[in-house]
């Protein structure tokens, strides 16, 4: 049996803190990437967006409250970029330390002037693998900032959206910006599970054409990427209960509508997730019955040629014994020496003895069920 | 083993949300069915149903506040429809989605003049598959809105007691209406719960008479249906719970009574399900309990026959060896090559030797019970 | 194997509602039974009892408050019956759907002038199977009604204390008369759960002496039999805690000391259930660790057995073969075909050989501890 | 294999109540024993003990503030006894009847001015058995009433260190008095549960040594064990927990600090137990899976001297078949009958044969690994 | 298989209480060692190290309020030490029982002017097994006194911190110093998960490439190893959330931020103790049905192997057998005997059928996908 290759690639790596680091350091991992900053600004009836090459006039810009601003920032090799955060908009340390150290679990944080959250933004690659990013909102009354690692992301229909203007982004102000990037995080979720439920129905298929064990394979694979987007989906749902039960300013009961929808959105896919589990327990168990079912049918037809044959052979054994009917050195007959070899029908009444044999046993297999 | 064909149909397909679409717009699917819109008038007295073109002079209709009115929307294939009720009644966006996105989990949300709910409602079709359509509610305060995605539906019974007037249906107003039409969708749970019970009860008949490899499979089957029926059961149950304890004056407390009976049912719902499925667990306990007794009971057969008649074939097989009394060329004798086999009982002893050999053996089985 | 016959009476049926009927409405089954009436009449000083005919005239009787009376109602055929209930009572309709329907889970609500509480009286049957009937309890201030579908019960010694006036039965009201209803059925889940319990003892001891796949049929019918118990326990103590809690005037502090006791009974009942329930787990993974070992024990003989021998029989079977040490034509002679056979000691080598091979397989056998 | 006896006596009896019987009646059981009444009688200055023979003038010795006094009942064949109880200090009946049906879980009942508690003592007896006594405590404001079934009891270091007024146990009152006994009883079960940890790990490494079935029959043993301790803990874990939060006057904020100790430890031994049954489970898990790896070595081996021998006797047996190569009545050549027989080096080839498959499967084995 | 030397060492012992012994007792055990106590006494612009003797005159030094001071005390074994902390700092016996009873969980206690707290120091030693250290700390308000029982510790990087006043670890005063510690014992739990995860991924290799026994043990012992760190990991939540919501001076809000974000953290631990025990039982199913899956491919080996050769084995035993065709003392013809013997291709048309039969059964075992 050839090893799924692909296994391998898919291991999930625990970006976690190292012991003896001060609080609120800022972290820059050495594969970090340049920062590239989008400034999108834009109202009801106007939209821009140019690319900053630093955050250090920002401050001014954001003043004019006519416009909301979408500040995106992808890629964290820039210690100035966090510092300019500090010292212009009174962001704490600990906040930066979240937004670089990207093992974070969703959860939302309410300061004085500004709101934090924490996504996961969850993408399958080229191979079917879950990669697994951090994406960070930073909610001001006006603006809001978002921090990712990488350049790739799964964000363009709001992109879209907010440039053509569809539905009420352009009106929500920051927040409504905010809930459109949760959402659509979340609704990335529910495709990946799609996926992993129609391969899910792929593996039944094969467990009741032909069961071998990538079956098994397989289905601990999507059950550990399961227990993944687990890890992920609760914390998320807290989430977005804290955004609806708290009573900042800066998120608004208009918003809070539709964070309701997405907070439902993000129990559909607990409870999807859930399914899944039971169905992928389900198609082990299945597979482990399978699998004892047909060790069962090997030992059956063992069990019945043994069974056959062995008492048969044993019979012809006797009668290849060469035991003498006469002493070869003094010729004295020693006639109770197997008398059946030298009866006239010998050979024929072994064989009906024999074929009797067979055929009894035959019977009581059959009765047994044991041909079916 | 034929491959039991009627699983492949069914599969549960999750209608999920797809990434990137604007929150808030109306679903209209490519295999909606044009609506058929009834209107429901009556009060104590009278009783009246026609079916109407189109919603547009609706609101004048529903004025009349002598009467109760249900308007039963069945198919969505009608853009103007969804725009005219937020138009006209003021039905918010999100709720018009909802209704037209047809995998929302039984939910209650409460506006300042309408409620919008929403049911599972389950059948079995004529493969005995299941069947999931969603039912939505939208209640005011003298009409009930129903939506349905297709034609069917198990509603008949209200229909009928609504045109002879039996019970409170008529005197109960649109939010009674709306509890009887929940509580016949969930008393089909209890239909659908029955028709599963008996059938594990012949699953478990199979069990004792003839346990085959089916079992495994139609227990997995019905383990899976539960699982679905749990997922819309719990749901439910906070659904109504919700109403239960929701302020809102659409819902009157002399209704109210009435929905905590449903909330019962509800629960009796879930207990039955936990229990069938701890049945289902049991019987594949069972099930594989059986198998590895049967394989006990193979094995043992096997074993028998090979260890009584293996050492007697060997028994045979040395008395078969060609050892020579003479040599062949120098023609002196070789007396001690095999002399048992000129001994003028030879035979007869070594007969015995076996049979002792075969009744030691079978006493050593049956005192291990074996045979049993 | 006999398979065990009384497991198909064990079925535990339930009583499902009918989708379509109208909320509120009286069920008679069609097995429904005559009611007998008897009527209680009590106080600390005298004791009455006569059977009615009807309850036409209750009203007037129980207008006495210087009685405490028992309305005993076995049987439901009778629809006058319900109706003057409702009439004369003002009983809700929905309440007397709750007693002709006997599927409730056992539950209390209160209404402005009377507690409607549902208790399930567990019994084991002749044929050891559990019976599981819906009593039904209807408090007023000095009046208790009581509901019971079949004559049959297992309330007689409190029918025999309220007689001889033992304890406070006669001096408690009505509503410790409905504690000692239901103290007492509660008490027979433990006679039921000792039962049970000791056949769990035996089945264990079965596992110890002689474990048969009967452990396994009577362990899981247990176990069902453990999940129907469970079902009727847990609500029961949800409704003795809602009475416990519940402020009506109907049941005084100086009862509720008593449903204290009968809800620490009801704990205990959970407490045993639960471990009764590990306990069947517990005997199941041993008589499967049991099934393996035997398993491994029949293999091993099996092995132990054609190891030794199959070997051996090749050896033999070679000292049988044919070849010739002279051409039958030519009478050439053709002296490396199997020399062995004419060497003096031929047969004695081959047989040390033989033995010895046989001897180091059991060294080997019995190193690896097959033998113990 | 040797059934382990000692099993047997481990049995767990539920001393279960009997329905019908009065609720508030003393139980006395036909075991009981005669009750031995100690008196302690001290302060922080002076200690004294004397044997009660009855508690007749037990209330005017209690009136004497000046004093704690222990009264500890051992023993309750005395109806007397239990009366007195009631008539001079007003003791309810349900409490005689909870201290007299030893079945209790542990519990707390505040009254007026005293409150009740019970606690269970668990103790390994000599056989390693659980002995599961029942110990009660009724706590009023300058005495302590204890009672016990049996004469044996754990409780001697809280004596002498009362003897030796060591601590504060003789200045911290009655309240100080009851936490110190139920200190003492909670620290037997971390001894009890020491043993049991100390016996799976001698489990866990006799299942690296030598595992044999014992392995699964004893750490069943301790499993039940860890379920009938759990079954003591939890609700000796609430009632602590009652008494931390109740706020009746008896028991001292002082007294409340030790309290919270003891919740500690109470809370460590569920800690402990839940491990320990992982732990079972582990070695359950470990011991199957040793089961079925033993099982592949056993077919390992079968499978390997099967496969080798049994084509090689095949060969054996075709070379011993008895083709002729002239007929014996027409003396007619048959040469195309088996004339390998009569070749030179027949039989040298046909050993090589035989070696070059056995050399072949051998290799084919040693590759799929099954020599390790 | 050898069996792995290691596992032994890497057994838990409970330190548990002796039943008996007086409460709040300082227990100073054998082994313990003599106390090493630093001073560290410190604000923004000064720092000062030095070893103290005793204690002694410690109240005095801590009276200077223009400094924090760090009161580090490795072992135990002086009871003078713990004495003075009784009488110069009015610590209550409870609590230094606590301290030197080193088997608490994490737990926080409040009191009027300190506040006790537990901490578990979890390290992996050179032999990768875990060990579990008490860290207690005493919480003044401008002194830490922290408690370890042994020498060696992992709380070095907060040392060379306070040492170059990195961060604001000498500007937050005892409760920052308090949190930095705690944070740093948690982070140390994220190595240990983390060297654990990746062992996990180790087995899960080998379980795809060479599954043998060592991953059963191998993951069980991670399991076991999880199942401690667990019952570290939830206490140590609790006792974060205590102090998060405690409302004592001695913690300042500023703290609470940074004991926020250790609490995140302890959840990520939860978190991922429970990932990796679903992932070590995911394996152990993997290594499960692995197992069963190199079972049927023994068995087919064997049913393959003896299928075949069994049946022929039988036929050159028929072939084998010695019928006469010649009586051989009355030289009578027996020409019924055996004639297949005397035709011309009897051994050819002999072989054929031994093919066919060879054969057919290839093609059957082929079709039954035996020989994938």
């Amino acid at each position: 049996m050839a090893k799924p290759p692909k296994h391998k690639k898919k291991r999930q790596h625990y970006a976690l803190p190292h012991a003896g680091s001060s609080p609120g350091m800022i972290y820059i991992d050495e594969k970090a990437v340049k920062p590239i900053i989008n400034l999108y600004q834009y109202n009801a009836e106007s939209y821009k967006v140019h690319e900053l090459n630093d955050i250090s006039n920002l401050k001014q810009i954001l003043s004019d409250k006519n416009y909301t601003f979408w500040v995106e920032i992808k890629g964290f090799k820039s210690l100035t970029l966090f510092e300019t955060l500090t010292r212009d908009f009174g962001v704490n340390k600990l906040i930066l330390e979240d937004i670089t150290r990207t093992y974070q679990r969703p959860k939302q944080e309410e300061y004085d002037n500004h709101v934090f959250a924490v996504s996961r933004m969850l993408q399958l690659d080229e191979n079917q693998n879950l990669d697994n990013q951090q994406y960070s909102f930073l909610l001001t009354d006006n603006a809001l900032f978002t921090f990712q690692e990488h350049y790739e992301d799964c964000l363009d229909p709001v992109r879209s959206r907010l440039k053509i203007g569809k539905g009420n982004i352009r009106t929500g102000g920051s927040s409504y910006l905010m809930y459109a990037l949760m959402d659509i995080i979340i609704d990335t979720y529910f495709e990946i599970l799609g996926a992993w439920g129609d391969e899910l129905d792929n593996i039944e298929d094969r467990l009741f054409d032909k069961p071998d064990k990538t079956v098994m394979f397989d289905t601990q694979l999507i059950k550990r990427n399961l227990i993944n987007i687990r890890r992920v989906a609760w914390p998320e749902r807290d989430k977005l209960n804290d955004i609806l039960r708290s009573d900042t300013h800066l998120i608004p009961d208009q918003t809070k509508i539709y964070i309701r929808d997405a907070y439902d959105h993000c129990i559909q896919i607990i409870d999807i997730v859930e399914s899944l589990k039971e169905i992928s327990a389900s198609n082990i168990d299945m597979y482990l019955s399978i699998i004892s079912n047909r060790m069962n049918e090997i030992m059956k037809v063992l069990t019945i040629i043994s069974s056959i044959f062995i008492p048969l052979t044993f019979i012809a054994g006797i009668y290849g014994m060469n035991f003498a009917i006469e002493d070869p050195v003094t010729h004295k007959l020693l006639p109770k020496n197997m008398p059946e070899l030298y009866q006239e029908h010998g050979y024929l009444y072994t064989m009906i003895v024999m074929a009797a044999i067979a055929v009894v046993q035959i019977i009581y297999f059959w009765r047994k069920g044991w041909f079916k």
